[in-house]
């Protein structure tokens, strides 16, 4: 893993910009002009990202009845990521993890008794916390959050505290009550109409790019879909082979094709590297309400591959090679250094971080540079991934049962048995020794941090 | 399911030939020279059959270890069908139902004692059978089948006895001893060596593609592997993230873009049909020497959708639409009249056939005209699909454990739950009923044939 030390204050003085500039975000200043002429030829970034899509579904994943032609599009024009993970087998911590670099075991955005934010939760993601929106502004970006954030709903934990320009969506899953749909940080709909969520996202994220065509721009697009309850549009509505939720994974391609037709339109294809991933795997115990991990093992909430590996697929038309499928491990933790590194900006040095740049995976020149990727359920380390070996110290389904701790441990080679089937731990003890060393490694650069996940909300706040 | 009564020497009299032309296979005569020429418009036809090949085994089909860049380009220039099923989970039914357009319980070419053909056999394909390449050849194909048979090994039951041209390969499957390589009728090598047989076979293949550039021309390609005993030539052993499995997917791969290499490089692209699918399901009980089903249930020996539900692509430049995924309901019984139709023959009328023409649906100009599916182990009838509906009347495991006979049936709607999970039988009565119905219709065209796999070979035959 990547580790460097910088300031927090030093890396915003090494972008151009003091602490005090980017506390004014959302206006425009001379130092932010300054950094928009600097960033002139810094590509676009946007991150669609999806709630509880499955490993399978989606046709260029390999699901038979959802039909995802923007998806299976962007697949062939760009490239299929196969061993991509997220840090977290539920929403929240998943979430802090892609905006910071970082595992939520370091920000506080994990718990063991709580597994989530919410409604009457009154943590969320700190400021001293950097996230990709506040490196990119920070570049000369202009930066918007459309979508649900689910990192806190106290205004000062709101995307717009966090390096967002603006905000459109709801503060945190579409299952928890009264769910408000907010513009920046004032509540525009109680309940919000969900079944026109999907619609509205992507009208205000097509207009961001059509604001923002002649300066560079990042867009976070995280869908509420198809997290349940599910709702799609009267278009969607009943249209699909796969019933609701193809229904809903089949809008929300539609909306895919909207963001990627904005960009055709504008010429900004070119310009602009596309990421499309999912916070976490399908929410099994919803059954046909929840999507499908395919060869993978288990889903959400659990640590099994079903849970934290997701479909993946990276595009940018003359730079990220078409219809290539890349098994090179890789993660949502990458994504903060990889557009660090597109943008031309230096990494924080005052913080681990557990991100590892994959810009040049990406333009089909070099291997992945990761080797190992760290499981953790709440704050406790689960399993863990060395090359092709996945050593599991304890297994637990995503709901239900209770953990199963394993000594030895399992042992998997997921290149050979991407389904966990076939234990050889026997076979390996050397993995083991190895694997064994690397925790205790990994360890000594964790340390306790408050959970923001356990504060409750304090009277009167909202 | 179609049927159409019309005798076979009916059929090959309209086709201009008479049932003695086509006894003199493999010679030129007067009235091939006519039909050669009669045939001049017509398109090349190639089908390449994988053994034991997984529905989640291809890139395409959602594999993230197994590299297939040739499938994957063959998928993203033609159509992958997603529900696309074999007649049977095993190898000798399975082959026979692809190549007479019939239901193995019609040709005798199953049975509940023995489920495939051994070198022990006395059995094998009836000469009264109509096979794709004894149609196509009567219509002025070129034909040849390279790889395994597995229709009896006796030289009555031999591909060239079938409407082949020419054979190349080992006439039943490569763990049943002492697995002969045979060229036309005659055994050339015992044992084969099976490190060079998908080698020797793709050079075959091309070979034939090449002498037969400008007539048209039938190739049926039914590789050997993945099917265990693994063997990949020492270019592709050791070479893959998945281990043995993979090295000889990955060679299959690499010989389907050798065929379709010459198909370009002669200008035969725009001329030739190309279907790629397997015989059945991953073989489980190998554990990982098997491949896998995906979000499937179970797999070879099986009629869970496992063993049944196949990777399918196909492929013609110009005719078949580009990058389409196509749900459509299809079977490789189907070939034959497909085939046949885009041959511009007429069907054989003096027998039941179990195809429908997919040629339309191919073409993008249509939906799939097959509503029904029968899914027999043995001569059991255990499950029936009708549109999305599939019933289950017996289950069973592909090995090992018994069958379980259900009363009410099992029910599952394979669009929305295509992992057959959720038993909806409460709540469709009237599906039940329909496909009871449809059940009755069909059983009455089913007339009992002796079983081809029962007979013992004679003292003195080999």
């Amino acid at each position: 893993m990547a580790s460097r030390y910088y300031s927090r204050r030093d890396f915003l003085r090494s972008v151009g910009l003091g602490a005090g500039a980017l506390a004014v975000l959302g206006r425009f200043s001379g130092l932010q002009a300054q950094a928009v002429q600097a960033a002139a030829n810094k590509p676009n970034i946007i991150i669609i990202f999806a709630d509880d899509l499955g490993y399978c579904d989606l046709g260029c994943f390999g699901h038979p009845t959802i039909r995802t032609p923007n998806l299976d599009r962007m697949a062939a024009e760009g490239m299929k990521l196969t061993q991509f993970y997220v840090a977290a087998s539920v929403c929240t911590p998943s979430r802090a993890a892609l905006l910071t670099g970082r595992l939520p075991i370091r920000s506080g955005m994990c718990s063991d008794s709580r597994r989530v934010l919410f409604p009457n939760s009154g943590g969320g993601l700190q400021d001293s916390e950097i996230t990709i929106a506040e490196a990119l502004k920070a570049k000369g970006y202009a930066t918007c959050c459309v979508g649900k954030w689910h990192l806190g709903h106290l205004p000062q934990f709101l995307p717009t505290r966090h390096g967002f320009d603006e905000y459109f969506g709801i503060p945190y899953s579409n299952d928890m009550k009264p769910t408000p749909l907010m513009e920046n940080e004032t509540v525009i709909e109680e309940p919000a109409d969900q079944t026109t969520l999907t619609k509205r996202y992507t009208d205000r994220a097509v207009r961001f790019i059509e604001r923002n065509k002649n300066n560079p721009f990042f867009l976070y697009f995280p869908h509420t879909f198809p997290h349940v309850p599910l709702f799609a549009s009267q278009k969607y509505k009943g249209t699909s082979l796969r019933g609701l939720f193809g229904d809903v994974v089949e809008e929300l391609d539609w909306s895919v094709g909207e963001v990627m037709s904005a960009l055709r339109k504008h010429g900004l294809g070119e310009k602009t590297f596309v990421f499309f991933t999912s916070d976490n795997g399908p929410w099994l115990i919803q059954h046909l309400r929840g999507g499908s991990a395919g060869l993978l093992r288990e889903g959400k909430g659990s640590t099994w591959e079903g849970g934290m590996r997701e479909p993946c697929i990276a595009w940018r038309p003359g730079v990220v090679p078409a219809g290539t499928i890349n098994p090179g491990l890789s993660s949502t933790l990458d994504l903060l250094p990889t557009c660090l590194s597109l943008a031309g900006g230096e990494l924080p040095r005052d913080r681990i971080l557990d991100g590892i740049d994959m810009s040049s995976m990406l333009r089909g020149k070099g291997e992945s540079q990761r080797e190992m990727m760290f499981f953790y359920r709440g704050t406790r380390l689960m399993a863990v991934r060395k090359g092709p070996w996945k050593m599991h110290l304890i297994t637990q389904p995503g709901y239900g049962d209770g953990p199963t701790k394993h000594d030895p441990p399992l042992l998997f080679h997921l290149e050979h048995d991407p389904s966990e089937q076939y234990d050889v731990t026997k076979d390996h003890p050397n993995v083991i020794a190895d694997i064994m060393a690397e925790i205790e490694k990994h360890r000594a650069t964790v340390k306790p941090v408050p959970s923001q996940l356990d504060i409750p909300l304090r009277a009167g706040a909202k």
